[in-house]
């Protein structure tokens, strides 16, 4: 059995990858250089992704790829950064051998090159080892945002509105009709909400747009519940959401038709990556505008109110629906 | 049994690694933001960590933290950079039970807190999750380089003499001991290895002395053989090593003394982290000031030569010694 080579793989599957930053210098020095634009702060994340709890071992390698670069840029969008580079430190699943490690590499780094030409970022460093355990990801995405200018959790107002892009609780549902649930609904609308599972979007251009505009945003990771709670303890508010408002796929829709239960997994799921964000309410018609140019619905599900951090959550007849308390956890 | 709580941990273990860099925010944001100061670029490594394969499940939670931070700091300094920041994704085996795992967590925490001061870095963002596999830690280590300044593996010359600092062999030795090796050894120096093999250094001092002053840089992390191999590839040279001026400690000494084919594990041995460099010959009284200064031997121990890569080891009857063709491989 071929041993694994490190630097062979660099050579052929990740050196492509860092060729349009010159300061990753082909990925063969011990780290990156980069220069970033006069006035301009360096904003960095990392996030991990390990196979059966982030991912599922069936999840096509490309889709993995571009999962694990999309949570972090999604991470980048919610402070208004414009995206740059990544590092990707990837462990391999010792038992898989050189034959397999080889072709999954070929079909991961396939979709990484499609993902960050997407995104408009290079490869510019990382780590590739064997793992005795499951594979595992750690992206680290850098950009950068006006000095002082980048979004935070912790802008937020009483009188604030809260809104969020796009749809939630597609991923939750996704992840559910993986795992062999959701039966009554129909394929088409099961395949829509598994591949916002597999490939979650990351709104950067929305984030940039709400530098200046939006008061505190996150992305909607953990869930709205638990995300939109991040923003009310930083900010030392708290959140009324009426449910009636959450925007929801057709997709979404047939399944709470089918369970209604599901509402939950909409409220409390993970992997969205929407971006969750307060502004003042007067800056609706600015969001309109956003909303229009991006082709990205923006929807105001609620707003923020005197308090200290509590997410309620109001049904049609005022009535207080129940979510967990700390949100979805993926583990 | 309790769950893990990453917020709890982020709030009682992190957080306060984090105080010392306002855009850190607590760690309360999505990521972190940084301003570089005039005329610097941003230098950045990453490099994972696995128990039974980079550590091992017995080396205490302070020592593994250290370790962790050493090996990206190390990198830096390669590259004659200054350390500023890293993040730290931590994936915990979910096995241990939250009870284990904020044990681990507070002297893990405290042996990090630790290491950072003495590097005078602060942790500015992570992400912690648990895992079916091991343990398993990526830092990303920041730090800033004069533009252009930056040391490469790139840049060396034939002519250049090769360098090293501080003694070689000690770690990879230290690791045969902790396997139940070395047992003619005297238990002083055994645990003098073993320091070496836990809490390895990072030259941090020295790479920022020889920007300017080294034509091409790295640290010995695969093993002297590999690492100075590295360098002539990147350069296109080739080096000759002179086997009885390897620098060594007394305990790699005694070890040899009783082992002598231990040699081979000086050669190829990785987890040194010493810097390997090529300098002009005529660099050799400035270096001789650096290591007084930094209290740090240096030491010439061969010569770079026209060629394309080859790593020539000679021993005191200049005949050529066999060494490991990849140099040392952590799987």
């Amino acid at each position: 059995v071929p041993e694994f080579d490190e630097f062979a793989a660099i050579a052929r599957f990740f050196a492509p990858l860092a060729r349009a930053e010159p300061g990753a210098n082909g990925l063969t020095d011990d780290g990156a250089t980069l220069a970033l634009p006069a006035g301009e702060e360096l904003a960095i994340t990392t996030d991990t992704l390990i196979e059966g709890v982030h991912f599922l071992p069936d999840d096509p390698a490309g889709d993995v790829a571009a999962k694990a670069l999309a949570v972090n840029l999604s991470d980048l969008a919610s402070m208004g950064a414009r995206p740059r580079a990544y590092l990707l430190a990837l462990a391999l699943p010792r038992v898989w051998g050189a034959s397999r490690i080889g072709d999954w590499l070929g079909r991961f780094s396939a979709g990484l090159a499609e993902a960050q030409a997407a995104a408009g970022v290079a490869l510019v460093g990382g780590d590739t080892v064997t793992t005795p355990g499951p594979l595992s990801l750690t992206v680290t995405a850098l950009g950068t945002v006006s000095a002082g200018a980048a979004l935070r959790r912790s802008g937020a107002r009483a009188g604030d509105l809260v809104w969020v892009s796009g749809t939630l609780g597609d991923a939750a549902l996704g992840l559910a009709v993986l795992r062999g649930g959701l039966a009554g609904v129909a394929a088409a609308d099961r395949e829509s909400l598994i591949a916002r599972y597999r490939r979650p979007p990351a709104r950067v251009a929305l984030g940039r747009a709400l530098v200046g505009l939006a008061h505190a945003a996150a992305d909607v990771s953990d869930g709205l519940v638990a995300d939109l709670g991040h923003i009310c303890r930083a900010s030392a508010v708290s959140a009324i959401v009426e449910v009636d408002r959450l925007p929801l796929s057709p997709a979404v829709r047939a399944a709470l038709a089918a369970e209604p239960a599901l509402i939950g997994r909409v409220l409390d799921g993970g992997d969205d990556y929407e971006l969750v964000f307060g502004a003042a309410a007067d800056a609706a018609a600015d969001l309109a505008a956003i909303a229009s140019r991006l082709d990205l619905p923006l929807t105001a599900i609620g707003r923020l109110v005197a308090g200290n951090g509590p997410v309620t959550v109001l049904d049609g007849d005022g009535r207080a629906v129940e979510t967990g308390t700390g949100g979805y956890r993926h583990f």
